[in-house]
């Protein structure tokens, strides 16, 4: 068998979170994907895939990476790259298919990733956002961005973030000490819209995690928390200390860091 | 009567252009804002609008200026601000209102604007965009990004471009001449998704002109046409002698520029 990591983009929107679910009706991109593979590839079975971030319902992904195996010979970069075109030729225009590469024997695009980077995207304007409003979080009232960026400052390193999961993943993860290399809350404008960007880069996430951050943050730049509240919502290691969840439709995951030794180089 | 000056914007896709239809079921732009306006104001009739720019079926707005009338009082800022936000309640979630102002008596937001800003993006990626998807146009097939820098810079200036409009325009506009004063060809990347990007800002524009020029642009970057061929497709004042019309749904009326003199300062 040959191991392979496919690069996905899509618009969460349309589709029941990543991984695939029981019930048949529910749309999932799993589903999706593999079936895709199935058709382009021929095969009778589809290839059971695995992702770097198991996106919920409604989050979307900018660079979601998934690997599986194939039955040998190796594809080579130009069998990979016709198979990229047919794939996005019958997935839906939601899904977009970025990149098909051949990897280590083993690899796991869920166990090999070095980092993770999610961004929350705000719109905080009176009015609703046009370009951006399937992709940010539309808060009306004003937020302090300076609030927000000493306060996110807090969640740098390494940490129990009990507080920042739901409970039911508290209860299924023993563990639930993470390390953010990287918050960063900056403005940004897509399409001549001004977005607040929450940035953070860690090595692994928990269930929810971000959004109850980007909840939490919300609550301290609009000043019903306090700019120094982090540190103690951290301690108490419980959910009911953090802020609300926020919106689904604001998240994306947009990229997913490896050892380039995890890819193999592929001759055309 | 009262002046006023609207802001709004809206994503093409969801109306028949902007300007209203006699068939009542075409939905568009103009006839949604009246009656949400009417609505607000509970007026019986509801007020004429003059746009600044009547974009096409499926073409974008980022701040589409409108202006109408109003009987008095003048309305203050504090109740601009107000009826901004009753609009942005019953509005579709395609159009956002973003401002109200009083103007000067006898403004027009067609005649009184100063210059208009369109910009046409472009994903030039073998698989298709995601966060995009909406507002710019998909070119599988490599474009020269150079190529297209410098056949844009022929465009500049005062040009007949009769061969740039529509033959119908053409038969109605007896004066094709117009002023671009800005065409320019970058990058820009929205949600992490590359984009080309074409700014063109003129004092008027004939129907259909930005998409006949990006039309041609895209066929002399992909090398179906000579770098050099705008002057003599200028100098040809025929619309066969132009490229294809590019898609609509591209485009955006990014900014409309008037005399401050023209917006009269309000107090809250």
């Amino acid at each position: 068998m040959v191991r392979y990591a496919l690069t996905l983009a899509y618009e969460g929107s349309d589709y029941s979170g990543f991984a695939r679910q029981k019930d048949p009706a529910i749309i999932t991109v799993q589903e999706v994907l593999e079936q895709a593979l199935a058709t382009v590839l021929r095969l009778d079975i589809a290839p059971e895939t695995v992702c770097a971030g198991r996106t919920d319902a409604g989050v979307h992904a900018l660079a979601q990476v998934v690997s599986f195996e194939l039955a040998g010979p190796a594809l080579d970069a130009r069998a990979c790259g016709r198979i990229v075109r047919s794939l996005n030729a019958i997935t839906p225009e939601s899904m977009s298919v970025k990149l098909l590469q051949r990897t280590t024997e083993g690899f796991s695009a869920r166990f090999d990733a070095q980092s993770r980077e999610y961004r929350y995207y705000i719109a905080n304007t009176i009015y609703p956002p046009i370009f951006s409003k399937n992709f940010a979080w539309h808060i009306p009232t004003q937020l302090d961005l300076d609030v927000m960026k000493n306060a996110s400052q807090y969640l740098r390193g390494k940490h129990d973030f009990r507080s920042f999961c739901t409970s039911a993943s508290a209860a299924d993860d023993k563990n639930t000490v993470r390390e953010l290399s990287m918050v960063e809350v900056f403005e940004q404008s897509h399409f001549g819209e001004n977005l607040i960007c929450i940035r953070i880069v860690g090595n692994a996430f928990l269930h929810s995690m971000v959004r109850i951050i980007v909840g939490t943050l919300v609550e301290i730049a609009a000043a019903k928390r306090g700019v120094d509240e982090i540190p103690s919502i951290l301690n108490a290691r419980k959910r009911e200390a953090a802020g609300q969840t926020a919106p689904a439709h604001g998240l994306t995951l947009h990229k997913v860091e490896y050892l380039s030794s995890d890819i193999l180089k592929q001759n055309n």
